[in-house]
């Protein structure tokens, strides 16, 4: 037994590659997508009534390298090796690759077509989604709710931008406004796959729109800091 | 394009027929279901580390009566004939009939297989069960959020027990203890599809496992209560 979906809309994110994307949504403010519904779904009516909501509930598909499930995966934050059950994570390897998302609702477009315009994504550029739903305080808000394996946010890290970045930055501004404070806000959550030494000065590359922006870590008195060394876009590469 | 997916497991439940499910969940917490996960997905290393969480997130399929989308829905609760775009409520009337429910994990069970306990399901029995994923306070509870459509939750009926239903109550009490206090819970809710007038007299049957829960309204001095007449097993009917 099985069951079939059809997308109701896409997503359009400045998260172009999957390397940086935020471990939940809401972490990264500045992260602004679309969704953009598809017929015959993009109809205002059954749009009518979201400017009463302030925020969505998005399900989607991870569409992209998804590699099946695993039973155990493997928890970075918590350190070392440790792992969990995968339905004690929202990790993606899941048997299916449904993901789940509360984002801002900022904006309801209606003409030429149905473009809800979404604050805090954590979808890759092109994600399909199935569903929206509004969020409901009075059922969703749960306080007494306890999650000892990330009981708090991750730890941020300091950013800093290099003089040549922090121009291209500048000059990237009348395209891409929040260029800076989004790249700060995805880099201070330190998006190397499993807390690496900061001492091996490789150099990443996270891809925000067609921007790729190079950063690496650097010793500081706190232990190391995220360094913006420069920001290229994609065409002039 | 679309896509496809099987169930990691099966929801067992209280409520063995659409009539009467709270709107959301939580709101009964006496409703008590269990999740049989499914091979290849019962396995105990799949759930390790749930004893760490408190909530969880169901997302399941409306199987029973999915009648298709409307792009507009009746929100009875609203007054009159009011609707709302599909996609400012949770209707099940959506273009996928996915469901998503937040309900208190309440124990986990390895052997013989793998079952969770869940609290306050509004779940209807036999429901399959797409992913579990785990409530993350710090990500999920938006203290700011609004919602203007359902500022907060349904205003609760007074239900009376007559003499007759409180002994049945009682007397099967051995095979569901909880079987008052959740037939409250449920009916103090008005589960009538829009709020009839109380001077009807009609009497309802609330199914509660192989319970058949008959009850009415009836006049009272705040507008009208909830009267519980008697309470029959299927099997004697």
């Amino acid at each position: 037994m099985s069951y079939t979906f059809t997308p109701i809309g896409v997503i359009h994110s400045c998260f172009t590659q999957k390397f940086g994307i935020p471990r939940q949504p809401g972490l990264a403010p500045d992260a602004i997508g679309e969704l953009r519904l598809l017929p015959p779904y993009n109809s205002p009516e059954a749009v009518a009534g979201l400017e009463g909501v302030s925020h969505l509930w998005i399900e989607f598909v991870f569409h992209e390298g998804y590699s099946g499930w695993k039973p155990r995966v493997k928890m970075p934050r918590l350190g070392g090796n440790k792992t969990l059950g995968v339905f004690a994570t929202r990790s993606p390897n899941r048997p299916n690759n449904l993901g789940l998302s509360v984002v801002r609702l900022l904006k309801v477009e209606l003409v030429p077509q149905v473009v809800l315009t979404l604050g805090g994504v954590d979808m890759l550029d092109g994600t399909p989604v199935l569903d929206i739903k509004p969020y409901l305080p009075y059922a969703d808000v749960i306080e007494q709710a306890r999650n000892d394996w990330a009981a708090a946010p991750p730890a941020l890290i300091a950013v800093q931008f290099a003089a040549e970045a922090q121009a291209q930055v500048q000059a990237f501004s009348s395209l891409y406004p929040n260029l800076g404070a989004l790249a700060t806000q995805v880099l201070s959550q330190d998006p190397r796959p499993s807390y690496q030494d900061y001492t091996s000065q490789r150099v990443y590359v996270l891809r925000l729109w067609d921007v790729d922006i190079h950063w690496r870590c650097v010793a500081a008195s706190a232990g190391f800091v995220i360094e913006v060394l420069c920001c290229r876009r994609v065409a002039e590469l």
